[in-house]
This record gives C-alpha cells, structure tokens and sequence, in this order.
C-alpha cells in the first residue's frame, strides 16, 4: 500500500500554486489531462482469480439485491448502493440494522473496481473482501457471520443457481463464493462515456469552455494529485487537512481514520482519496456526509488540502469540471430472486 | 363497496362440501374453472381517468424507487413492495421510520390492479388513492403530507420529468400527480402466462395431475367462493374466522380490520381478500404476517373459513395448485433518478 503523502506532496503543491497563473488551452490542456487521467473503460474486465461467467454475474445480482443477506430482511446492498442514487444513498451516513447510522458516508460501488482498495479507510484489498464486510457489520446488516451461507441454503431456488454459477464445486453455497459472485456483478457497475472521457479521447468540443478552464484550474491547483488516473482519485491515501484541519462536523477527531486499520502514527486522519467519478450524483460529500453542495466541498479542499482560499469564479469552474464526470449508469434489469420456503430462516426483527 | 358474506356465504359453503367427495376432470374441470377465474390479460390497460404514457410511466417507476419521498430518504415504494420478492417483502409487518413496524402484512403490488380496493381494509378505492398512503403513515415513510412535492420540486432534475409526463399542468409537481404517476407504473406490474393461465386458456396440459385435482378442491371444498376472478381473490371482503375464529397470532382481537374504516358493527375482523396470484412468492401469509408455510395457510383457511379439516392430502394438492398461479415476472430496468442538489431539502434521520 502506498504511504500517505506528506512532504514529498506539500512540495507538488507548492509547484502547481506557482503554476496556477498559467492557462492551458486546446492541445495544450488534452496533452497534460492524459498525463494525470484514463478514460473509463467500455466494457468490465475479468478479476484476478474470479473470472466472469454469465450465471456468476447473474447470482452477483441477485445477492446485491437481496435483503435477506441482513439479519432483519430487510437491508440489502442495494439499499446503501442505490444505483439510481449514482451507487450509493443520499444520506450523511447510511440508517442499518435498528435503525444505527453507519461511521461513515456510503461510498459509491460505481467504479469502485478500479479503486486499489475499499472502504474510506482501505480496510478491504478488493471488492470480494469488500462484500464481506457490511453484513456483518452489526450497525448495517447485522448478519451473524456463519448466517448468510445458512440462509441462502434455506431458500430452496439459490441452489442451482449457485450451482451454475460455481460448477465445480460440490457445496457451492460458502461466504467465499457469495463475495466473489457480488464482486463479478459490482465489477460490472462502470460508468463510461462521460463528456470528460470522451474528452480525453479527443473529443475537444465535449466540455465546455468553463468546464476546461475547470480541468485546468484542477491540474494547475493540484488538486490531480491526488484525484487522478481512471477513477479521478481512489488511487492512493492522503490525511484529511494535510495543510489545515476543517472543522470538527468534516473531521470529527474521533474517527482517526486509516491509523484505526494499520496503528500507524502517521496515518491519523488519513482516508483513501475517493473518486470523483459521477460526484454529481453523490452528495452530500466527505466521509462524514456533511457537505451537502459540492462546490463547499471544493471550497474546503482548497483550504485544507492546498492551503489555498479558491474564489468564487474558480470553485464554480472545477465543479462544472466536476460535472463532466458523469457518465453513462448501469442499465441493470431488477432480478426476480428465488422465493423463501416454509424452512427458510425467518428474519429476526 | 360489497357487503361482507354471512348466511349466503355458509350457505355455498354447504353446497360446496356437499359437492366435495365429485371429482371432476378434463374439460369438466376447465369449463367449471372458467366460471370463477379469468386469466391476467397479456399488457396492462389503461386506468380510468388516468391514461398511461411512456412519460408518466417513467417518472411514475422512478417515483416507485425513490426513497427521497420518505422522510429519512432511506425508504421508498420498492422497500416493501420489492419486486424480486413477488411485490412484497419477506417481513411479517414491514419495517418502516425508525425501525418502528406496519401494522399488517405488506400486501403484493403485483396485479394490484384488478383488486376491487387496496388495503387489507379495502380503505383505498384504487392504486392512485393508495399511493398517497404509505408515504405520509408516520410508521412508514413518515413524509409531513405538504413536504413530498417540496422535496421533489427541490431535485433539480425532476421539474422536467414532471413537465413531459403532465403536459397541461403549469405546476405540474403535486402530491395528485405523484399518487398518478405511481398508480400508472404498478398498473404495469402485472404476471400473466402463469401454468393456470395457459390452463384457463385451454392448455389442458400446463397443469400437473396432482395441481388439476388441487383446482378441483379448491372450488368443490369453497375456497374459490371469495377466491375467484382474475387475481383469485381482491375481488371482496370476508370475516377471517367466518366459522372458528384462529388464534390470536393469526387473528389478534385488536385488529379489528375493515370495522375501522366503516364503524359498522358487521364489518369487525372482516378483510379484504387476498389475491393469491404469485402466493408461492410471498410469504409470510396472512394479514399478520404470521403463517410462513402455505400448506399451513391453506389449512387454517379450511377451519377458519370451510370449517373444514382439510386432509394433508388435500392441502398438499390445493398447495400444488396454487403454485400454478406465479405467472411472469415483471421485466423492470432500474431507474436512474435525478440527482439532489445543494438546495434540495434534506433527510431528517
């Protein structure tokens, strides 16, 4: 895993501040993009090890969808991953099991396979470890741990599906095979085509002129260095006010972030860097969900993260480049999943 | 409104079990089905008043999946009327705002349609009616009745769905168009081209054996006497326990049930009857939630309302038949709904 940056990321800053004068335009402002950002792939590729088949993405499906993964039945991810919601909710934090609220503000599954670890903290390597965490979880879906292999063996039609899905094993319902069945279906949850990727194909004329000006200010500003490759951040760690702390509602000092997962000093209030992908789609922002309008949000990383006070003009021109960020969304068909029977375990309320 | 059966009623009841030891057989059996059932139509049809189009139909869906309609924005028409779940959920009583639970079973959407009234009571004449229920029940969705067009006209992105689903409106977001627009989409969530469907239109063979000699009990034992038309019931009102009231799990004496909309005193612990059309997709059974076992369902109809000790036998096959009433399911791409916004009100937790 790479270390937070520090440093070594002051004195990036330091050099895009000096730089910020300066205007790209035309070839100029493509050619320096492709040196910081890829465009969304078309299509979903194969995860290491957990290769796709049609009945495992079908199964994957079905498992996002279905509430009886919770101990109550009634919470699924799709609740807090809501794909008309841009993959995640609208909500600060995400109301689970009893009506707990969740630690932190639901990250989006929408191209999170191309995040190099999961979750705000990175506690997960990958999206089949990933799955295993929120039901489990006892403020989300509050499964006990050796219940969701049982439950689903309690719902008479989930065998041939799995067995279709894993054929070469001879019990092929097991908490291994749930996570890497989700994680085919969350891999393909991808969202392409948005103006800026088509931009960075070159396509000149898909942002906009204040949105340009926006991507420049955005490379020039640094805020690139940190949100940048395909997913626009989700590519490495960086502490929460690495210049000045914000205010205790954006960075409550008891979630310490990434030192709770590695004990490492340096890593209090340390948080992977999220995507900005479709961040249109997702507020309220931060992982405490407390800014509401994205250009406060952008606003905020300026002073925090840049030590640098961003007008007005030039907060509304990186969130029109923020807005360009939004690509095409999953065309999902709602699965039809296999009904309980008079021995399925029942949920406990 | 249809007065609940009494004498009549324990009067065809008698004629039935006097009928009840005559088999009946192939076309004998069709042409006496006929008379009580009616297959679902193939597409859905227009509601009066309220005439479908692709606009109103798509905002209508989205509305359906938009959990920004209830209060803390984590509950939407979906939660409880899941549609990979035969329109229902998997719950006894849903679980709605705060963890706090409905009062009874989350009846199907599926087919809803054709019921005579919505509700258990029967207290929503129709689907536009009963839209305007769940959203403003403070056990539910908990929304304040004036906040739900707030909200909406709140969403940027929804003034122009609105706007092309009603285009003579000048202010066309209103709870009335909302409670329109939904009713327009669940009058799509039909499943026609169920076995007894195919049966109905003289498939002599889409039925098994053991499901014909099912059907036959079902109308000689009296249950098709409130089960019939085209939804296998929803067609009337009956007291649950017209001849041995169940117990109080199935029956608890403080749900008085249609008495509480009407005040008439013959009316106490009447219902509405329950399609049973997808009935293997929705358990738990009964307007409590209580009974997860169809057979056992079935059984407790026998003494409750034939008093009548049904045989395992019998149960078993009246069982199988029903099984031949899940027809197909909808075919529903998930909606991608407009964003919130900075000024769009908020989720009160």
């Amino acid at each position: 895993m790479a270390k937070p940056i520090s440093a070594a990321f002051l004195s990036v800053v330091c050099l895009h501040l000096f730089n910020a004068s300066h205007t790209l335009a035309g070839e100029d402002l493509l050619a320096k993009a492709r040196q910081s950002f890829e465009p969304i792939p078309t299509a979903p590729a194969d995860l290491p090890g957990n290769p796709t088949t049609p009945a495992k993405l079908e199964l994957g499906k079905m498992l996002f969808f279905d509430p009886r993964l919770s101990k109550s039945h009634a919470i699924s991810c799709s609740s807090c991953h809501n794909l008309g919601l841009g993959g995640a909710d609208a909500e600060p934090t995400s109301i689970g099991h009893h009506w707990q609220h969740g630690g932190r503000n639901a990250p989006t599954v929408l191209n999170a396979v191309f995040n190099k670890a999961q979750f705000w903290d990175g506690r997960a390597k990958d999206l089949e470890e990933q799955a295993g965490g929120p039901m489990f979880n006892p403020v989300e879906m509050a499964s006990p741990e050796a219940h969701v292999a049982e439950q689903l063996k309690g719902i008479p039609g989930y065998g041939a599906v799995f067995a279709k899905a894993f054929p070469g094993d001879a019990d092929p319902i097991t908490m291994a095979n749930v996570q890497k069945a989700i994680a085919v279906f969350e891999a393909t949850l991808i969202t392409p085509n948005a103006p800026f990727d088509r931009f960075l194909k070159g396509g000149a004329d898909e942002l906009s002129a204040p949105q340009k000006e926006g991507l420049a200010l955005f490379m020039d500003k640094g805020c690139s260095t940190c949100h940048n490759g395909v997913n626009v951040g989700g590519g490495m760690y960086a502490p929460f006010g690495v210049v000045e702390k914000p205010g205790a509602e954006f960075l409550p000092r008891s979630d310490k972030g990434r030192f709770m997962v590695t004990k490492t000093p340096s890593d209090k209030y340390v948080f992977k860097v999220p995507t900005l992908r479709n961040i249109a789609l997702t507020a309220p922002y931060f992982h405490t969900g407390k800014a509401w309008d994205l250009r406060q949000a952008v606003a905020v990383m300026g002073t925090s993260q840049l030590g640098v006070g961003l007008s007005e003009d030039e907060v509304n021109k990186i969130t029109d480049f923020l807005n360009s960020l939004t690509g095409d969304q999953p065309v999902v068909t709602y699965p039809i999943l296999p009904p309980s029977g008079a021995a399925t375990p029942q949920p406990e309320p």
